[in-house]
């Protein structure tokens, strides 16, 4: 695969070749750079794959990536108990979170349907949501995941699952992005802001 | 600079970030990718990182990386030791080493001379390369350094301290890349390659 001849620096770079987005000549180049680090660098770098793989891990709530128990969405008392936005990965969770506006919890997938991939419903926390409505206090789902099939399908999968619980449930709308030329947009975004227009 | 509110991940994000080629968004991936792993993975990935700093260094002949004391070219008997072909980086060697045909010696500069970016003779191994000239077996130099301002210079200037010693020096030629069209060539290879040109 390699042909440095230098076994513990191809070992490197297939690591890095492991990562998304990461073709073998990139890893090559960045394994070379990993060794003209000074070794109190290397050491660092190491140190901190390990230690944020030992510190991170799950919020017992909301199934979002924390380094305490519970995470400090799930943990603050300003937050709005009544509502929870599901989303499929912690990063969409930072995307929400960005606009300053949203003041509800958040329930976090770490993923969506997708019978083709072999993911069924109890390998994403759905379980995890479900559980969380049993006490009454939720009043309305907004469903946030992606705008693609399987984001759509597993929005649709759940709603479904919530509906009967008597739980309001929604959906972010789709429209064009703010900034967007008409022009460059496609067919079925524009047909979904055509429908769901405000009156101004 | 990052917002996930991890600092563990903000941390590993952060060393992503200083590699070559990796933004801020892409770090960012990067982390998340690496909370994906098994615990095995993330610790074989951390100690793959410490290997590769710690086994491999400079051959102490050539300056090219190396896992031993010397380096296999520099180890082996089958190689001229007449020639040597001087290049600026340990890539470089992997590169000429590919086309199975330079059966010479290579010597390693790891840079090169940079005025404006503060790297003079002492900074690169021009010192290593005169050493290895003293006992007068070597009958030829080439000068292998990139077609850039900063490579050009570099072999101008070493071709000037080992001139004097009555070693020839010879520089790789300039010319059209093979299977590359006339039309894409800019206007100095081209004439590089008309300057050079051979009889057929």
């Amino acid at each position: 695969m390699y042909d440095s001849q230098l076994p513990a620096l191809d070992s490197l770079a297939d690591w890095f070749n492991r990562l998304p987005g990461i073709g073998q000549k990139t890893a090559q180049r960045l394994a070379y750079h990993t060794l003209t680090l000074s070794d109190k660098d290397a050491n660092d770098f190491a140190a901190a794959i390990i230690n944020a793989h030992e510190k991170i891990h799950q919020c017992s709530v909301c199934c979002n990536l924390t380094q305490d128990d519970i995470c400090k969405v799930c943990a603050s008392a300003k937050r709005d108990r009544s509502i929870i936005c599901v989303v499929q990965q912690p990063k969409d969770v930072i995307a929400l979170e960005r606009t300053h506006e949203y003041q509800g919890l958040y329930h976090v997938l770490n993923g969506t349907l997708s019978p083709l991939g072999g993911v069924g419903p109890d390998d994403i926390s759905i379980k995890q949501l479900m559980d969380r409505l049993k006490d009454g206090d939720v009043k309305e789902i907004i469903m946030a995941t992606s705008a693609t099939v399987d984001g759509e399908a597993t929005a649709i999968y759940i709603s479904g699952l919530i509906k009967p619980l008597g739980i309001k449930v929604s959906r972010l709308a789709y429209g064009l992005p703010v900034g967007g030329d008409l022009d460059f947009a496609d067919e079925v975004t524009i047909l979904k802001s055509l429908n769901g227009r405000n009156e101004i």
